[in-house]
């Protein structure tokens, strides 16, 4: 079974391409003609919700999928609309691996023995049910996990991770501006607790370190904070790094490949930048077909060329700056 | 609208008991006959299974009602079992409510801005829908919280939490083996990171104080760590504390109490124990009646009366620790 680390690295430079798409859906971010066909159907409420969510990050992927190497879904938005917006949840990780890619899922479980075992089962591995068979629920590749409560939290995800192939990202340094409130405090030692957290990680993840020299025990370090990743990185040579806060939380893309070793480490998120792209673009209607011609050979329509055009740009502002360093 | 705080220490003197059921579902806990009843209809077996935990947390809040005020249900459990496993939580909830019982959601929740909005909107507050109208998805009255990511990640949980009369409880010192990985590093300053959260957590509250004289933000400190309860009691004399840990992992009737202050100002968290209950006892049939009526005026079956045995020891344990005081 392949190591995670190196699958999704295998995956980044497929793409050429080190940007994971935030998919944390909001029916603001909808153009309202899509919501109007839904709401004007006979399908209750709470269904109608989720199923125009789930068409949205649909065409969302449909417009990326062979320039981008993984998406995030944030679980806080899918369980925002309940049971039927965790039905979206699902759905949108099951598309998202029809068309190859990498699902890193944005939970932040943190619990201890059986209890982080069953998070972890739900999320990267199985459970067995009612008639011995093992389900797998959600299915995604990896998941992000906070450390508060030591290695009892993080083994069971470990070790289901080292079963199935599956990796994960721990807390390291949010990208908040409140981040420092728990994670700047200084030890007696003289470290900081994030880079006490970031020593953690490296052992941690020890085990699981694949052919590309990157464990499957990553980082999240956010992109405002660029001198802090590259103490971390410092910390953690192993690590692969989740970068948020790129574009709407104020990274530049410099500040977002920091971490970076020889131009690869790290995955850099965007989550409205590139789902709300359409409402930056006076000069597109969100909802005609343009000419842009998608990876799966049908013409785009107007919100899903925003999003590729931002994808593009995005991809290429991080390659920029990882030339540069 | 009532305090949180009030509300629950309102329950807790009613019952004359601090207790809070943890209902942390595995199939390994239930009967065999009754997985069995299960197991042999047309069900599918993902609903099947979602249908006996729920069928056995409702006989189990049916055995303990009028003697214990709250119920914690731990999310991860629900999650591993996938969407009709959510929808057992989402049941149990509602039932637990008929029965007048207060809900803690163990869900450990973190992010930040919009997303933390999005968790306690699901959690304890409600989200607008496609049709305009707002949906609670999971009605507890209050959630657990980590607060890793500092005041950011906790102040959308606090404003729901003022609007709705709800509640939090942020993890402070964990009942876990390794919880001092990061909790105990000691700062420069003299403070461990757990006190440095815990006076935290008492600023946090300072705004949601009931007039009890505790706040609806709360702490979650282990009964495995009695003179650290006793230590953070000091430096949050508003906070409630949830306190699991008692009995399966260790923590003794008098060790649960540490942190009360005058008989109250916490509830202690006991899951597999009183789950579990029949499991210990040789004289019963789990599944046959016994001649015990439960409050709602019906025999009880063999693993319903051992739970309310075991609820009933409990509770005693944890006055007379009290008395001791």
């Amino acid at each position: 079974m392949m190591n995670f680390a190196d699958r999704l690295l295998g995956r980044i430079e497929a793409c050429n391409n080190p940007t994971v798409m935030g998919l944390d859906p909001k029916l603001d971010y909808i153009p309202s003609p899509m919501i109007d066909n839904w709401k004007n159907t006979s399908v209750a409420a709470d269904t109608a919700t989720a199923e125009v969510i789930f068409e949205y990050n649909r065409l969302l992927i449909d417009a990326v999928y062979d320039l981008i190497p993984a998406i995030k879904p944030q679980f806080a938005y899918y369980e925002m609309y309940g049971l039927e917006g965790l039905k979206a949840l699902k759905k949108t990780i099951e598309y998202a691996h029809e068309k190859n890619m990498i699902v890193i899922a944005d939970a932040k479980r943190n619990d201890i023995g059986t209890t982080a075992t069953a998070y972890a089962n739900a999320i990267i591995g199985e459970t067995k049910i009612i008639n011995d068979s093992s389900e797998a629920m959600f299915e995604a590749d990896c998941v992000t996990v906070n450390g508060y409560l030591g290695i009892d939290g993080i083994k069971p995800f470990l070790d289901v991770a080292k079963e199935k192939g599956k990796g994960l990202f721990i807390l390291v340094r949010t990208s908040n501006p409140s981040a420092g409130d728990l994670q700047d405090l200084k030890l007696e030692d003289g470290r900081l607790v994030f880079e006490a957290m970031a020593e953690h990680v490296e052992n941690w993840g020890s085990e699981l370190i694949g052919e590309s020299g990157f464990s499957s025990v990553g980082a999240v370090v956010g992109a405002t904070w660029p001198e802090q990743a590259v103490q971390v990185r410092k910390i953690m040579p192993h690590a692969l790094i989740l970068i948020p806060g790129y574009g709407a939380q104020g990274g530049s893309g410099k500040d977002a490949v920091a971490s970076f070793v020889n131009g690869k480490g790290g995955i850099v998120n965007a989550s409205r930048s590139l789902m709300c792209a359409w409402k930056k673009r006076e000069d597109i209607d969100p909802m005609a077909l343009t000419d842009e011609i998608g990876p799966n050979g049908e013409k785009l329509l107007g919100f899903q060329k925003a999003t590729r055009d931002e994808a593009i740009r995005m991809r290429d502002d991080l390659n920029a700056a990882l030339k540069e360093q």
